[in-house]
């Protein structure tokens, strides 16, 4: 009942919120038992993107499957 | 005219924002000449909720009244 | 093609990506080739404006010219 | 429903464990609907007491009475 | 025994030394058994004042009584 | 001869010591040539559980196989 | 109506206020609308100078004009 | 089009720029699409090697593809 | 009456408490007017001992004699 | 006397040595009585180079001139 | 020609500034070629002397003679 | 068995790793069982010196005998 927590980069062309949602999204398709979410930096990127690209790192926190 | 600085977690089903006045909300219904707001932590808690629930720990700065 | 980095503090009556993005126009406004943007800080400010005021204190890197 | 989040310094004459769980029995007394506990610092004071004391600084969340 | 922390902002006109004082003023004058003081933070106000305002934003430690 | 570092979240009913064995065993039982753990943080969950449920978040280094 | 920060180290044969006063003496001297001041990082120089000489880094906040 | 960050530590006889470099190679071996990488910790390892062992944790970043 | 504070890093094969108790006990055999102690980091080293082994690593502060 | 500091961020294909003295070139370059550096981060920049681009995120302090 | 730095925590009835000074005194008093000074905290105790210690723990630098 | 950790600077006129390299050195020379060297902070000094000095903190940990 180990938690396993993984660093995921979100992105968005909308908003912070967006770029949030990205990355829980992108875990909730690929890992079961996500439980929690904490966001450790927050960023624009402009120069190689059309206009401004959101991004949020995020730490995703779920429940480990028993052996 | 000290300050006093105290740390609430604002709660929404929204957005990080709707988080952040939530935990305002509270502060000025309970409490005179509140200054300002720091953001201290923003996550998400998705294991106990229905869907995802932001929220946002801030502190609250507000004026004391002379004794 | 070295980076600069400045610090800004965007300001809106609205959200914190509001407040971000002013940042970012004002950089944008005064500075060639910004490449991106890192957020320090967010904060509300209350006891000095009308309503509420969403801060956001930002790291803005550009490239500077050659000499 | 916001959390309001305290710091106490829990003290033991035996281990780490005893110094957060006086803390948390502290808490738990005089407040209702604590829902976690984070450990900040440990330290043992050696100077003014007999033998070792173990301190724990927790910040303890609870869920605030809705007014 | 367990101790509690709180946090203040002391405010003067005069230098951090005398902010710090005011905080612990403060403090002593509210609550029992103060222990000691960190600091934390210190700044200078200075568009809404007068002159220059010296702050000094501390933790105040002080023993609870039991229960 | 590169390591690796995960980050885990071990739990137990008993005590700090007792999380923290219980993520490194998670570990060994899954990875191979494990070399040393690090504690990033400590807390204590309340609400969800019956008693009370240590938690130890730490890093786990270990050597990757060479391809 | 974005602010801006820069850094500046004040320094003085007297105080860590006094350095302090030097830095923001400076900032008001060549920028308009200087608002607040955070406090960094306080060290004394010894090696180079005659006794010794307070040094306080600061970050200064001012308001920029619009374009 | 998530991000996703891992933390290795790469390693070298020679020089940290050989240990980042260590790194990379085995991330760039493994993955697809590595974007960049961001050093978190140097060191070195001298008991338990010949003579000194140049170490670099550092985060990698990587595009995931999509599912 | 100037304090002075050294790092040591206790080490045991049963917990971080007796990790810990090793460090002070090694300190007050050799120093006297141990005041207090702070930790600052707990691991576990696992490759190169035959178990585990408990590490505590800590601030020891005592108190300097006059001259 | 007042010491001012920038932030810049020097790049190189080569080492962060290299990146490192690319900052502190481009600083003096352009400003008189450059004391010193401050590396705050290094990275590598991989996807949009060719190879590697080593960065050096430095904080340059130098004199001001008297008014 | 190494630089070592040590931990002092200098005390005072008066103020941070004579409690910089305290430790500043000590170091110089047992230590040639003293170089530079760093203030890490600053606090006041309370309820072990009669009115309030100020206290600041600095790392100071000295330069190591050639063996 | 107990470890201990001392804070060196070292320097070089040519790289930052001759510039740890220095440390250890140094450390190796006056100190039996150096254990292992973590980097803390790595800058340039050039007003004082005649080209650029590279210099890198390290906190060197080696093992102290028993009594």
């Amino acid at each position: 009942m180990v938690y396993k927590k993984i660093t995921l980069i979100g992105r968005s062309n909308e908003s912070f919120d967006a770029a949030v949602d990205d990355a829980v999204d992108r875990a909730q398709a690929t890992l079961d038992n996500v439980h929690w979410v904490e966001v450790q930096e927050m960023g624009v990127e402009i120069a190689s993107v059309e206009n401004r690209e959101y991004q949020a790192e995020v730490e995703v926190a779920f429940q480990l499957e028993n052996e």
